[in-house]
């Protein structure tokens, strides 16, 4: 097999066409800025914090947002999950030397609990903390947007799950840019159309380093493969649907207030971040 | 197999317990009954315009409101698709007497074409035509709501149809009660929870004929067996996804206004509809 653009012996295929390494990672590259430019995620002059976990899909978001010369650090948050957790951190440091970006660390441990002390089933938890932590950095650092490496399939999968949990904003969130308000720090998605797949070849392809290994806690893929299977039946149907959420209208948080603990927005008295801190607070981390 | 009921002999099964007929039926129509009552489908002295095609969803559905005793009359539109319309009617006509409920007739031939002059891959053409005659009939005479057989599966397809296809409308039409503004009469889905397969049985255990042919312009099923294999592997599916489609809050229709040519609602200026009737018109029918 060779190369579709230059002829070089092929790495992989891209979107029906075999490319060789390099060919491979300009075509990715300019699948992302082309994503970005389609969504208008990153406004001029943006300070953008990009989600580092070390695992495949954050270090190709990291390192292609690099390339393209935004203005950028990488925040890394430290769950607590016993080796796992050092491991993630240890790449991420790595990675963030390779590709010359700041790196934040910020620990859920000084608040009291880690994600070690939550059942496998409470998984909501890591989200809320992640997301809680992600916010609260942002804005207290002055960046103007989050950036995380959620691809294609994490959003239908996000979307699946929440229509059959019942979850009131199953389909708002879905969205490669949702506008910060308030408290809240605009969220952008770069990787929303890039599959895992493809975020896997590109960092192969650039020789990263990234954590293989799956969470130990990580939920069940029942939606991914759900998801993969509807795609083998119908085709595109990943690519149609994002961009079926992608147009959906938004709608307003009508009712929002902040915690009487922490002060950060929340539609209840104290916000889930708090409720779960109080929840499963560990004296020995004190 | 006996009854769980009753222990007379089985029928078949309802929701995980073996029934005889007549307690089939019976557990059958309260799953509706209580569908009605859960989403307030019909409020007190509504008069409901039931639509009739004469196939398993619409003939279960006719059956359970004209037993429950409501003010209720049924219409079938002829949508003029040769021997299958014919037989439609036919059986239309056969139900309405058994049920001893009023059937009106309106054929689409009177507005210059059937839907026989319509290509195959066109079929948005007659789910438009249906709306539209339903809706005028509707309310140019006196209804208060219009209730079709759409069941769980339709409501999912339709769905992942519009998720799939772009359709702005996606969501916010796949609920069980739809409230109308202006020109639009407020339409119902009284069989929102139940399953085609749930239908089939309560006509057969009732006795009543239906037309068992499928539409020959009928759009292919791969959405549905798609819905079967989800909830194969994940039980509940269908009704929790309901259940929160249902839920979904409801945006207004923003831009509307008359149709040039009929003065029915439209975001257009001319309808879908008068478009068709234009483009489709076939003179013999004049």
């Amino acid at each position: 097999m060779k190369c579709a653009r230059c002829k070089e012996k092929a790495f992989e295929k891209f979107r029906g066409r075999y490319y060789c390494t390099n060919c491979f990672i300009k075509k990715y590259e300019e699948a992302v800025k082309s994503t970005i430019k389609r969504y208008k995620m990153i406004k001029e002059g943006e300070k953008i914090l990009a989600a580092l976990s070390g695992g495949k899909d954050s270090v190709a978001m990291l390192s292609v947002l690099s390339r393209f010369g935004f203005d950028l650090e990488a925040l890394h948050i430290d769950l607590g999950i016993g080796d796992y957790s050092r491991k993630s951190l240890e790449i991420s440091n790595k990675i963030a030397e390779i590709l010359n970006v700041e790196l934040n660390v910020v620990s859920l441990k000084s608040y009291g609990f880690t994600v070690d002390d939550v059942k496998k089933k409470e998984c909501s938890v890591c989200g809320n903390a992640k997301r809680y932590l992600m916010n609260r950095f942002a804005r207290e650092n002055g960046f103007d947007v989050i950036a995380t490496g959620h691809c294609a399939e994490d959003i239908l999968s996000n979307f699946f799950k929440n229509l059959y949990s019942g979850n009131v904003e199953w389909s708002e969130k879905q969205k490669p840019r949702i506008e910060g308000f308030d408290k809240i720090v605009t969220r952008i998605r770069p990787l929303y159309e890039m599959s895992e797949r493809e975020n896997l070849l590109y960092v192969m392809a650039r020789d990263l380093p990234f954590l293989y290994e799956e969470c130990p806690k990580a939920p069940s893929t029942r939606w991914k493969e759900i998801i993969y299977d509807i795609e083998r039946k119908v085709p595109n149907f990943k690519i149609n649907c994002l961009r079926t959420l992608a147009r959906e209208r938004e709608r307003k948080l009508e009712d929002y207030r902040y915690c009487k603990v922490c002060g950060e927005i929340t539609t209840t008295e104290i916000c889930q971040f708090c409720r779960n801190v109080m929840k499963f607070r560990n004296p020995q981390l004190r």
